[in-house]
């Protein structure tokens, strides 16, 4: 038989209520019956009841993750910051992975909803009118990392997508390359696709280098669709020297395809990369990346989404995270 | 407000208990009464409180899932797969990720119990005493995936880690490879650690080639372990011509460090990895590796742990999935 709280006050020798507060708010308890209580639930194995304690608090103390892609190590990073946040503000975490099938998270809304979970965040895709309205009519506070929303005033924290992108490609033309491409992501299904995008003009223009504008080929999230991509690029335009790719997996994908075709990096070609992956440093040659504080967003937006839950909004609203430019072997001078 | 039962039944012309059918045996309740009753259900967005529906039946539709490491991809594919199942099955999933911490496991079996999982699936991890007495103790049926106990009667489902390591060492021999090192797992905190150095042993011994049997060296789950424990590895054995890893992780640790000594991979040392990750194909070299059916592994736990929870038992107690050899670019004949 299961203790109930009913056993430990009998064992205890205390009320019911008594029990209830040692569990809730145990320094409203004097000591002496407090250690009885935590006695009697270590011998008797007591453990509160989620189920009853959700029916009374109308909490679950439970947060929801919605991820597109597990296997993708970004979101390995993403998954442990949110996951360390919650532990220390104490709650149980419920991760969701995606496949950025849109039935399959809005059912997974459905599920949050009937556990009741206090609230989800929302990872590194559109916020979709679906998507929004179903949280809303379901009444789930939620926050956005990785992302955020022109449409709505949904809290968010991310990076400056296009400042980093920036930052990328100047540095490839202050080592003297003239002749860049890029690998970017889709702009339809993609939040960072357009800002990044935007980022790599800016620098191009800056430096006189608008020849390059045209020198972009699309890649659909993973490795493969990098390495066909890349294929296409330089089909089109042999002559480039360095590439800018939008992810550390593309630029795996677009390595391997110019080591397939003989040509070094990065001797005849520089490649830069985007997130600072753990296998950024794995790869051969080790990968010269933006880096993004990735567990920290992963952290912050959970935090963001409990102060939205406790107090009903956030004060920093739309938050920008620090990345940084990490050089490794993957550039050189033109 | 939200909209209660009571509500779809009056909306609907019928009872409560004919709505509480619909919900959880359909075909029993006539067409004509279901239609209207799925009508007002839509109209009034019911959804069925999984607390309530909790205290009722006792079931939470909920599974739970522990992995050692978000961070590796290994875990990333046996996610897929259990996930996949669940969807299948028609449960969620909740999945904590312990960093191999005992004490962060245990407080996630309490974080079950409360929420009342109606199981729990434990993936690559040795079951310790510790982790026995409280699953038993909280009552959850649980199930191990790519792990198994000697010492308890748990259902689990794996690959033959000792036959596995033979064939990827004897695959080596074949090639003419004479000087053989091993990087393998430290015995004491792995459960396929003790397995693949018997298989390693097994194929040495068969071959003539004992004098190998010391040239290992151990690391501990990660990539820069690897790294420096092949460092030592061939400190020690300068002549060694293959290196058979006991995992693509360790794999890529010791083809960079082989990188760093342009000491030339395949050209100069064979290696091969285990488990066939998604990056074991985006690696340069591609990694020859011995390929585990790691979705599929999930997705059978998923569906055993299913079993023992409809039924109370399970069919095969300890199941044994096909292991294969895969080979690519990090290896050549000697």
């Amino acid at each position: 038989m299961k203790s109930t709280i009913r056993d430990v006050a009998k064992m205890a020798g205390v009320s019911i209520s008594t029990v209830s507060r040692v569990m809730n708010s145990p320094n409203s308890v004097i000591e002496s019956k407090r250690e009885r209580v935590l006695e009697a639930v270590e011998q008797l194995k007591y453990q509160p009841n989620a189920f009853a304690r959700g029916l009374i608090y109308k909490k679950s103390f439970t947060l929801g993750l919605l991820i597109p892609d597990i296997e993708n190590l970004y979101y390995a990073g993403v998954i442990r910051g949110v996951q360390d946040a919650c532990i220390k503000l104490g709650y149980s975490l419920m991760i969701c992975n995606t496949d950025r099938d849109k039935d399959r998270l809005l059912s997974y809304i459905d599920t949050f909803h009937e556990k009741q979970v206090d609230g989800v965040v929302l990872a590194s895709d559109i916020l979709y009118p679906e998507y929004y309205d179903k949280l809303v009519g379901c009444r789930i506070p939620f926050v956005l990392v990785s992302s955020h929303s022109d449409e709505y005033d949904i809290p968010s924290v991310e990076i400056d997508d296009e400042a980093a992108a920036y930052d990328a490609v100047k540095f490839l033309i202050e080592l003297g390359h003239k002749e860049i491409g890029m690998i970017g992501f889709n702009h339809d299904n993609s939040i960072a696709g357009p800002p990044r995008y935007e980022g790599f003009i800016r620098a191009l223009t800056e430096f006189g280098l608008e020849r390059n504008i045209e020198k972009i080929k699309y890649a659909n999230h993973r490795y493969e669709h990098a390495y066909q991509a890349t294929h296409e690029l330089f089909t089109d335009f042999p002559d480039l020297t360095a590439v800018f790719c939008v992810a550390d997996e593309f630029a795996m994908g677009t390595i391997s395809y110019l080591k397939d075709r003989n040509i070094l990096v990065p001797g005849q070609v520089s490649v830069v990369g985007f997130d600072n992956l753990r296998m950024a440093s794995m790869f051969i040659p080790k990968l010269t990346t933006i880096a993004q504080p990735i567990y920290e967003l992963g952290y912050r937006g959970a935090e963001k989404l409990h102060e939205l839950i406790t107090t009903g909004s956030v004060e920093l609203r739309r938050e920008k995270m620090e990345h940084k430019l990490i050089v490794r072997e993957s550039s050189r001078e033109k």
